[in-house]
């Protein structure tokens, strides 16, 4: 999961609540991270994971990056070595410190880091407060992107924060305050939604609202009729196709995925336990049962499309997925409902949970839309550049700010990474 | 390249047609070997290579195991372990024996191989001199089935010959007698060819012309204006890129790409030898000076992305590809050019060299068109189940039979491989 | 350097006495921490190193497994789990929790492992206040072998937080008041010292004084005539060979080594860095100028081996070592000398320096003893089963506390390994 | 198993008889080889393994570059990449071809490699039928090396051979005309044979009769008193170890050897398969139900380590067996038996088959004696550079030549390899 942004429209620029937001969205970060110990920011416990820590400085890198050194004049980094620690994969900038080490770096502690982010953050608001004339637009575009960018981190910080947590054998609780799944006596019937094809148009619009570049150009692309699942496929739906020996039937699985299963040796999604005979899942509110109505969560694709398979349908393409989500409001269970895991939605029939809950697998690859461009410099390196071999997700999930989501959001991951909270929906032919 | 055939339509059916068909393909794949020594079949130079005399056994175990065993009565194998050891990767067929392990097995030796394919050729003029009535449809459609995979592994030999004597450091010759390229004095100008978009259709129409299942169905998509290179980009183009430093600036590559330059240490196109201060390349003739006016050959995705990217352009759709290839003829440098090696096209403006020379990259993942279904049975692992990864090559190549590509067929290779004969063309919006 | 004691004998047993050295000798790993922050305990910075709070919580463990919960009524401990965290190796005593996974537990932090350590030494307290009379031998025996092994763990301790401290290129200084060496004018020549053979004895004496297992029995060896250097090469002798080519000419390297040098990519002991056209060397102090007439430390059994050859010269066999040690003081610059860097010695014509500064590679495999025996139980995992593939060292360094170590003392490490402090003094045939 | 002679004393040298051994070793190992297929000659299948036509080329391209080149006027080599290609590991001679893609080279063939053997036949004919005069002493004892360095590649070939057709499961013969086993009714009751210690010498003596550098020089031992069991440890006695849960006890293991039998899976020793509830062993005459009484073979280090412990015995020194072995005549079940296997010997209370059947493992790692002195040259590289990590096996095995292997020789091989004929006997002391 990593965007960035177009540019965004025209003036006159409301500073004063650009930097209202700016210390909106920062100070969420850090509320993100007080539950933890100081210990639990230094742990990296795969390549794919960055220690908290450095998630936090990482996003105060990027304001110093490409606001605070360009634009304020006489900005003095508190260390010279941060541009280099804390680049993520900028290559076009200096020389990012190598991914898999960021767990090797105990120095700069958590207290620089902070001391770094207020720092940045005032900084920022010199920069915000008295805005050079001649490149404010490009300011207030960068901020956004800044801002965006930080979102994006706090969706990683829950992600990484319940992997680095599901390592330990003690199972630790990130925080026992969350607000309870709704009591369901009984999950909801999956039922099928049909649309209608033809030309259709996906893709952001442009203008002035906010979109990462992948999601541009807004263009034409032709759709069969198809059929949508009212709802993702739940806890208890999967429960039937591991009954079913899901994850021992090669014909089931892509080859790639096959040679996952037997490599890894999955049996089950990732994070599931089986503890006194029960299925129970690791949470951000530490080891609980199973909730069966609950989508299912932390599935690869290739689990996706195995299930799929097995229950006689597909997963929809990118294009159908947005087609559907462009008519529903933005409304769904994300970080703000304080559950950070999926629930079990019981509104009725649907087409329900595309906004929030989990990021929900697309059939289709991440590859640019005709037309595609990326942002010009350094900036461009931000989505473009991962457009191969990983697979499209939609919708947002329980970790993701609320505001950060459109309809038309694309997310990526490999096929095979399971650490995102991620489910899936059914579709198929009409 | 693996694929796997739709159902052909209707009688009668000539089978002495077939017969004679059958003969003829077969006795290609043996003069294919027929300039190699014993020690050259043994060989697995890669995982990705198989030893030649496996390719010889294997495509005769597709008629053993999907014709002989099913349809002729009381028919015998010659060895019971053969359908172990020659089964590729049909999971749901007993089990295969482990790919990478290929190369380890001395016997049966190259003579039994042989006396298997006489054995299984004289079964299968048996079975199609009086095919039971009953399954005589079903027994055409795998004849052809298993004569189209049979072409596919006569490129596949001819790719894993040439990787196995390059990995010699005394460059062995396969053939002397190649026919040479034609002496050019200058290269073709590439020329820009425009195509109006629209909502048009793709993929194989069906009907009694063969087709794999993956090229069907014929479907609707909608395209943008385009604009197509009248050629592959060339030798002399790629030198320009590698001399403006092509890889060794990251800012050109997709990450996955990069990754893989700094881990393979890639420098120039797979093959590719400075050898006195001049680049040569190994041939299946040998080693030769560079041809700069033949299409550049033997590079991987990323190196088509980042020339693209280099170049100001991108690389066309499949979709795009196709539209621009149907209004062609089916003509070019293929196997039986005898050239076995990609040469310059001197015919004018074009567009030229859509088929033969070089398999083109597109940027089209190898995912399935809308309403896509597999075959039943073990013959359905044919294509679908590699639908994750892979990228879509158009076109067909100096080592594919000429009988044996068409506009609507989709090759596919993980976007990191060399080894096959792969080149790309330019495309941009107009 | 794990290893574990053998039975010392008879009473009375001074309680009192044995509780103090006990506080004592656990104040002193709690002092080495001191300097540390919460961050610098959680990292693990290859499998071989072990976070800093894994090693205190380790050895409050040892006290635990092998004397509260079985000598101690009542005993519970603060947290079952802790039995399988703080496991180090011991097989038969549960599972021991995975090594290489120790850095991806933040869980308990550091502050819960300090209570762990303060229940501990609390019970620790009461036991051996009034120690069961029955046991009493038994539990002094056990005492003793922890604290010896706690000793141990000091030590590694140092190691790793070098180690640690030495990823960042911040280059952290653990700290900046520890004693300088002395200015060296000039460095001592180095003289050859004669050693007659004949039938020797080495090893432990058995008897009242600690020693562990494999350094027992005390038994006969016959020797040769020998010669040993007046002290261990320094940082200007390795120079000379470096300069002459040492790290690229394959005739002076073991085949194994030979294979390590070009892997790694060694060209310098571990922890030199060329800054500024000038060597350097990464201190428990910091980053500091290559002290030249210091010994030269952190280098692999390969590299002292390598430089031997060059030198027309060979390493001593550990029995030498022992014989010429035997009759010097175990006096050098050791933890309580507080350089943590080993210093050159100006003490005259040697043989001097064979304690302290650095351990010494010797020319012998760590095997058996003729007629050792591991201890019975758990504790017999100590030092028997590493008795393959790892060289002999000597000497103690400027690491190890002073009391841990004596002329029989027998150091093990794998032959490629270079971050524990560890140099080499050449030997000849006379 | 790689070593290399000493000077072998004075004159007058008889240079035909030389010759005439000289053709008699060459055949020899022409006949190895005679009832291979060609397809055979070609495979690598492990690491450690040979091609067996790399091993026939290798053996020959000893005399062109030791012999020929520099003795026999205008001798001319028929391709200078041999030089190369058959370089086995003599770094200071030119540059090996990479060991491990030895399997990747189909040519030359092996027609190629007999015509290379013959002219090097015929060189060295003229050579030793003419040696100039000044050279002949040098001549003399290089031709010796290179016989010898042959007749130790005619046991790898044996090895080798037996691996790779082992990889096969068609389980192919190498020859069905191996003598068989002598019918046993009962295998021959374990004893002790008890061995006064004191100052004892071990090591080749010199002189004129042929050594390797490793076993030199003769010097003095102390050895306490030793007893010695009269056979090795038979498939019966291994298999009640199996039977106690020998490869599931965590405590009868070295701590690498309990890794290593995790890390592979180990559960018996190599080639044996368990077949229709019965142990079988591949065998170079196929596979055969396991001969109770014959040593047990293909066990490594470890194995033997971890039988020694469960019996309550050890393994003995090297010095040990050779002081054992010093009283015995060299017989035993050699190449020459024609078994190519292990068999039970009858013979009585032994000590017997400290020769043949089996090269056995004993408890002291490969390092250089006192004194030890490598040959000059690249031929130096043949013995001391392997002395770091292996350990010693002494007595020679049922594919040994019988004139190759003394009391003295010294045979090695690290501490998890299998492929060698290697077993073990037990010790203890008194």
């Amino acid at each position: 999961m990593s965007n960035l942004a177009r540019p965004i429209a025209a003036l006159p620029i409301r500073f004063d609540d650009l930097l209202a937001r700016f210390r909106q969205v920062r100070t969420l970060s850090e509320s993100i991270c007080a539950p933890l110990q100081v210990e639990d920011h230094v742990i990296q416990s795969m390549p794919d994971v960055s220690p908290p820590k450095w998630h936090l400085a990482h996003i105060s890198w990027f304001f110093e990056a490409f606001l605070l050194k360009p634009y304020l004049k006489g900005y003095r980094s508190p260390d010279a070595a941060y541009d280099h620690l804390f680049n993520s994969y900028y290559e076009t900038h200096g020389t990012p410190f190598p991914r898999a080490s960021r767990g090797l770096i105990s120095r700069p502690g958590v207290a620089d880091v902070y001391r770094f982010r207020q720092h940045v953050d005032q900084c920022m608001g010199e920069l915000l407060s008295n805005p050079p004339a001649e490149f404010a637009a490009e300011i207030a575009r960068r901020v956004e992107l800044g801002l965006q960018h930080e979102q994006q981190h706090q969706e990683l910080l829950l992600m990484d924060i319940k992997h680095i947590l599901a390592q330990n054998p003690l199972h630790p609780v990130y925080r026992s305050d969350l607000r309870p799944a709704p009591g369901a006596t009984a999950g909801s019937v999956q039922r099928w939604h049909d649309y209608p094809g033809g030309l259709r148009q996906i893709g952001h619009p442009g203008g002035e609202s906010f979109a990462f570049d992948c999601e541009l150009p807004r263009h034409r692309q032709f759709l069969e009729d198809f059929s949508l699942a009212s709802r993702p496929v739940s806890n208890a739906d999967y429960l039937a196709f591991m009954l079913d020996g899901g994850y021992s039937r090669s014909d089931l699985w892509l080859s790639d995925g096959w040679a996952q299963v037997k490599q890894a040796g999955w049996n089950a999604p990732l994070y599931w336990l089986r503890h006194e005979d029960t299925w129970h899942e690791m949470t951000l509110g530490g080891l609980r049962p199973l909730d069966l109505h609950a989508p299912v969560c932390h599935v690869s694709f290739f689990e996706a499309d195995a299930y799929a398979r097995w229950a006689g349908a597909r997963l929809p393409a990118e294009a159908e997925w947005e087609i559907a989500a462009a008519e529903q409001p933005v409304r769904g269970n994300f970080l703000d409902s304080d559950h950070l895991q999926p629930v079990a939605d019981l509104s009725g029939d649907g087409p329900s949970q595309l906004f929030g809950d989990v990021w929900e697998w697309t059939a289709s690859a991440f590859r640019p839309y005709p037309g595609f461009r990326p942002l010009e410099g350094s900036l461009g390196e931000y989505n473009g550049k991962f457009m191969s071999g990983q697979m499209v997700l939609r919708g947002g999930c329980c970790a993701t700010p609320p505001e950060h989501v459109r309809a038309t959001y694309r997310n990526f991951f490999y096929p095979h990474m399971r650490w995102q909270f991620a489910g899936f929906r059914l579709a198929k032919e009409i």
